[in-house]
């Protein structure tokens, strides 16, 4: 437990001190330093995923909203935070937290990670950080690379050219997917002096539109995308109407027809289309939209194609299942997370243009920083100050190397395949969406109830689905309050149930050491808290609807 | 020097392998992780600012844009990051960089910035974050407080509530000033059910002037205002001819009549005004505007006043000089940055609001995370997911108090003061702007010069200025090359000089271990470079131009 803090002093002196480097090993820092490192190595040895506490006895330990006045010592707060917040926290690298996205670290990040913090670099500009420049530049190069296989010579010209760029590195895929909406809005509107337009760049939106004659401008994307482009459509004064969802097929993938007739209608209303938006690795259930499908529909209507591949990017490391994104290579623009199946830790988005002057859209400059004509990355991106987090790319493409991201990526996705038999074979579980990449989602559904559900009227079904929707929020929070694994939830229509609003356990598997006797845990405690009292009563009106008597629920 | 790669293996098991905790200590990974350690410790010992390198030069060693095909060792990446990114970094811990905002971190954020690491923890959920959400309300509320000063019984009420925030934590300023513009804009033009309007949020700034007969929409600001303000202006499709930059008087502070007459301009001219924003330490000059009386005409026209305190803001932590922000407390919405004046790591911004529900402006929700009432605080931010870097803010508050943050804010504007007169009190130097903060600007001016100067026809200061400002660029650059010490530059247009654009060395105090010999090495070093040939040129043309034959420069 942590005792009372002690008070530190507050002079000159004292803060002299702790901006001074301190005599390694054997100072006081040196060893709080190996102690966390100890005792974060025992937490992260440890399997459970998390203790369950009630939010309000959470906020407890972080209700005092008065700056301190006193300083304490960095010992006391390394005993409080590894006590209050470590202890807390949630496990994310457990191979049984097989719910969200975001997952293990391999281990070498963690030392490699004191590079980047101690140097404190700051990527707008060159003045600032140096060699981080050309490294960032590197890693964006690479990962172009990956997804556009251009020759040598093409990234010997552009891969460092002053007013140019690859692509923008960012704290995340939704500043990534924001970024890349920005360039094919500016682009939709440029300049265009010949006619007496300053561009959308100085004279937004309203006088864009009325400039052109239109009367909005959309973004089409499946019902599946990510809920930043709703952000994205919302922040660009696009307007969340605007962002024209498509229906998604059986497989979640976006239906073409059904997109050609949308794009007719926006055309129709005198509507411009912005861009179009390819998913590859949908949040939900990891479908990938067909691409190459998509690109000849942006090609022939001349508009900017997007794909956001922040999760599903790196499935092109593998020879064996990169053809799953066949299409990615003619999207105009690419959003990639390296702190998802890149293994890099939070923070590490990406977009990445297809042409090096794409971003001259979206070019801007400063007098005392970010000059014209300069290599500073700072010209091109959302954000202003960053961090140097490009260097743990840069450490992952190295230290994994293809191959290894390959094997990652197949184990990921072959897993799920194994994981998805799995369930099929289970009497009491139902598969709802197939994994394309290593994403699937299923439901807990009594063996009696599945007999039922297959001669039931649509009236019996829709009770039946509402219970188990309830059902299968019961099991979640139940599973995830017992903390010795978590799966997420998320609510899907799927074709099968008629588009019935049906509430789905989401997998996500992304850890190497999540294991199928750990997936087996994973069924059997489900089937185990679908047998508790927690859902007894879900399990009654179940019975009550399928005129199953409880003592014979599976001999049904 | 680094040695040729050897290859690692890329198998499964060399997979599982990277992503098992080490055995510390005495593994191969704890000895690098030992190794790294003492060599930044070693680095950060080191005064000298940077190697100035030929970027051609630089860019050598990241020039490989194809993914290396094999694995290498994590020891061989840490040599190549030592050998050729670390060598080749920039030391913006050294106590004579003192060019930029980005400065030296107390060593107590390396130990504790590796338990943010090894968690990685995702502040989009609290599924993903635990009590790392409460622990960043907390400081939210925290900086509110500092801001607002509001009772115990506000944050009892207010800091952890569920769907409302009293700020967002983001990746640094600009995505602050972004989000708070964000606000702005779609509170003034909300949802209306009564008039039948969606609001913005659904049908887009063009609908949302359409029904409002507006022409456009504007955001008012000093011409000192960050660049960030008008990628804002891009992003959310106003339109960066809609950022009205107001003229700034002698001391770089907005000038309020000119500000007024652009208020009333725009009204005739039917452009709504979505918010005016206040600068608390300008960028170039470090000025803090009259945000009192800012706040007075925000009231009187109703608008969203916003203050940019990026900078500035933790001048707050000072008794004695916190009035210099006195206004601040009516703002909207205020921007500052951890990573810069409280020391913490690069990424972490922070945008606080007034009111707790200003935030529903831009909520949003998705299905599988942040659903609607939960306490999650992807809610409210414009990013997705989030590291967990309020935890470094958490500690410095804590570790440094109010008390040691008071003696760091008070040592650089008192330095910054001594700075002033330590220039003014050389003949060659001219000071450009007067501290009010910590930033000031100065260019070096031979005592010939100055005498000729004070005599000289408007088309003779024309001439002489323009040496002297290639002569200022010189200088700064050569000083930079030297490497052992740096200031920046910028373009100022001082009343002083009618406004003649003006290139200054700009100078940012916030190091507290920055010593009154090192400024003074600075001054020294800068005359001496303009007596080099670098600066021959020049200085022959400032003779031709002031009739003064060189041998007597000096003694003029």
């Amino acid at each position: 437990m942590t005792n009372k803090p002690r008070y530190a002093e507050a002079s000159m002196e004292a803060m002299y001190r702790i901006f001074t480097v301190p005599e390694a090993p054997g100072s006081t820092l040196g060893n709080i330093d190996q102690k966390l490192s100890q005792d974060l190595a025992g937490f992260l040895q440890e399997h459970i995923v998390a203790v369950e506490k009630d939010p309000e006895e959470l906020q407890k330990d972080f209700s005092d909203s008065v700056i301190p006045e006193k300083p304490i010592f960095v010992s006391d707060q390394a005993d409080f935070l590894m006590d209050k917040l470590v202890a807390q926290s949630v496990h994310t690298a457990s191979p049984s937290f097989i719910g969200h996205m975001t997952s293990a670290l391999p281990y070498f990040m963690l030392p490699l990670s004191r590079i980047m913090m101690a140097l404190n670099q700051n990527l707008v500009k060159i003045e600032t950080s140096k060699a981080f420049t050309p490294m960032e530049r590197q890693v964006l190069g690479m990962i172009h690379r990956l997804i556009y296989q251009r020759d040598n010579a093409f990234y010997k010209k552009w891969m460092h050219e002053p007013g140019h760029s690859l692509g923008s590195f960012c704290s995340g895929g939704t500043i990534a997917n924001i970024t890349a909406l920005w360039v094919a809005r500016n682009c939709r509107f440029d300049r265009d002096p010949k006619n007496g337009f300053a561009g959308i760049q100085r004279v937004g939106l309203f006088g864009a539109l009325q400039h052109h004659g239109y009367r909005g401008a959309a973004v089409l994307v499946s019902e599946r995308g990510h809920y930043s482009l709703g952000k994205a459509a919302d922040v660009l004064g696009i307007g969340r109407d605007f962002l024209v969802c498509v229906k998604a097929d059986a497989r979640n993938k976006i239906d073409l027809q059904q997109l050609r007739d949308k794009v007719a209608e926006l055309k129709a209303n005198k509507i411009a289309i912005i861009a179009m938006v390819g998913v590859a690795g949908t949040s939900e259930t990891g479908s990938v939209d067909p691409l190459d499908e998509m690109a000849d529909l942006a090609q022939e209507i001349g508009c900017h194609f997007h794909v956001d591949a922040a999760w599903g990017g790196p499935t092109l490391f593998s020879k064996k299942y990169a053809h799953i994104l066949k299409g990615i290579e003619r999207a105009d623009s690419v959003t990639i997370d390296a702190h998802k199946q890149m293994y890099v830790p939070m923070g590490a988005g990406m977009v990445i243009f297809k042409s090096p002057s794409l971003v001259s859209s979206i070019e801007h400059h400063a007098d005392y920083i970010i000059r014209k004509g300069s290599r500073d990355l700072g010209a091109y991106t959302l954000e202003g100050s960053r961090p140097g987090i490009a260097m743990l790319l840069h450490s992952g493409l190295k230290i994994i190397g293809r191959s290894g991201y390959e094997i990652l990526i197949e184990q990921g996705i072959e897993k799920a395949r194994t994981f998805a038999r799995m369930i099929q074979a289970e009497a009491d579980f139902e598969l709802v969406s197939e994994p394309e990449l290593n994403i699937l989602t299923y439901r807990y559904v009594p063996a009696f109830v599945k007999a039922k559900l297959a001669a039931a009227s649509a009236e019996e079904v829709d009770r039946i689905h509402d219970v188990l929707n309830r059902l299968t929020k019961r099991i979640q929070k139940n599973q995830r309050a017992r903390g010795k694994s978590f799966v997420s939830r998320t609510t899907l229509t799927p074709e099968a149930w008629d588009r019935r609003r049906t509430i789905v356990f989401r997998v996500v598997l992304a850890n190497p050491l999540t294991s199928h006797e750990i997936l087996q845990d994973v069924l059997a405690e489900q089937r185990y808290i679908a047998s508790t009292d927690t859902c007894s009563e879900c399990m009654a009106e179940l019975h009550a609807l399928c005129d199953d008597r409880p003592l014979h629920a599976h001999a049904v």
